[in-house]
């Protein structure tokens, strides 16, 4: 809601089509000024200046960054959030780690310090959704968990990070834009197979995400423990699950190709490594 | 130097006196802009609109806070530091986890994601202080300290906490005041003293301190980690180091008490509390 906020404001004082806008390449220059109350803490929207939106004729789900972009005010109140469903709960909780593992598990070079700060980010999204999946009045654990969700696209994951990409966005965006199925529910497939199949080309920063975040040795048993984490959320974790039938594979792979070319990744995801990727998903 | 830049910005656009923005609490409506490159990384002035200055004519140490002097730009670059030196690092590193220290064992409330983000700054400062020692040009271990001091003071180590004091700046700034000796060092000096008398006040917030930044069990062990570092780092750990004298012990508790009063604190510290606090510094 804020991303789409983000568009109009910017469109109303551009003199052409908005979608010239949503390109991730032009950056709007003026917005009107935007003022939100938070519904639902997940995307982060709310204190970045970025925006992904769907293009519904052309399924096309790209969007734009830009300073004119940045909230005026954003109220965010975790009483207002208690009504959450369980369901759009745990794909919040998704969509959080999935802001802080693109990013972690993929950049050449992260400082000690904003690693301890992502793994801060995602310990915390863990322990709250559990006491709030019992209990989604408890005030403290709802506090906790929207602020990790602001801070977990405010910037200050990106601190002195390099080469870093957002890999598992990329691929569940054409998800989401073909099939209509939560974001968070989207990553929440996409996440166990990525990892695994990820893991080998940072074996270390995994090792790191075992024993920081889930308290194991090894990268392979943090995988698991986070894809079982995600089960028991209740979040779905295969195409199945989200109704992705299995003769889809080929358009969505041919589809997040596209958005792969443009963010110039076609080297990491030929085509035939995104069929494979996404057949992991069954 | 960002303290004084502050000043003197909010007194050349005061119609008055510029001593009278500075008691704590008239808050200045107006200021000039402020640019500052920094040359010393301690104080977080560069990300925060407080100030704190001594009246060398009344030996007051007092200041203002005011969303007017927040710095318009603040340039912290790694490589102008480098020359910093081992001394000034060493009370740097004090001021710093005083920052985080004060609020973090006179809380009455800190969210679990809050705490995790000051010990992450605590063991930041701890860890990059060593290798700066070192070696004064290590580029990462730099960018982290002094990032780490922006980050103490910028506003993020106090959200949602509750009922923090600043108890050893108040102490300290006296002794500064009356004293010229580093900031640092006067806190150097009076963070093992205080956290010895204080412990018993929340002994379960000195036990997480223990285990989470020194990884030892009990409050007592943290303290005294905490205190072998001040002293393996080569700062001082008594009034007698930083050339306080015996007979300066009731003045100075004196100078301390007419703070503690403007703070309202005044029945956690009378007068014989601080004079003993002071005597188990010397």
């Amino acid at each position: 809601m804020i991303d789409s906020a983000k568009v109009i404001a910017a469109g109303v004082v551009y003199d052409g089509d908005v979608w010239d806008l949503c390109n991730y390449q032009n950056s709007p220059d003026a917005a009107l000024k935007i003022f939100d109350i938070l519904t639902l803490s997940a995307a982060g929207s709310e204190t970045n200046c970025s925006a992904v939106i769907t293009n519904e004729e052309t399924t096309e789900k790209f969007g734009f960054s830009s300073p004119a972009a940045y909230p005026s005010v954003s109220v965010i109140n975790p009483d207002l959030q208690s009504t959450v469903t369980s369901h759009y709960l745990a794909y919040s909780a998704v969509d959080i780690c999935s802001h802080c593992l693109d990013l972690y598990f993929t950049a050449s070079y992260i400082p000690e310090m904003t690693a301890d700060h992502i793994e801060n980010i995602l310990k915390t999204v863990i322990r709250t959704t559990d006491i709030l999946l019992k209990n989604p009045s408890d005030y403290e654990a709802r506090s906790e968990f929207i602020w990790a969700a602001s801070v977990a696209l405010n910037g200050s994951t990106r601190i002195g990070v390099e080469g870093n990409r957002f890999d598992t966005h990329l691929i569940e965006h054409s998800m989401s834009a073909l099939y209509d199925i939560p974001h968070g529910a989207g990553l929440a497939v996409v996440l166990p197979a990525w990892t695994s199949w990820h893991m080998s080309m940072n074996p270390q920063r995994y090792e790191r995400f075992a024993r920081n975040v889930f308290g194991v040795q090894r990268g392979e048993e943090g995988v698991e423990a986070f894809r079982n984490w995600i089960v028991k959320i209740d979040a779905p974790v295969s195409l199945k699950e989200v109704h992705i039938p299995e003769n889809g594979i080929h358009p969505l792979a041919a589809h997040i190709f596209r958005t792969i070319q443009m963010a110039g990744m076609q080297e990491l995801y030929p085509i035939e490594t995104l069929t494979d990727l996404l057949s992991s998903m069954r």
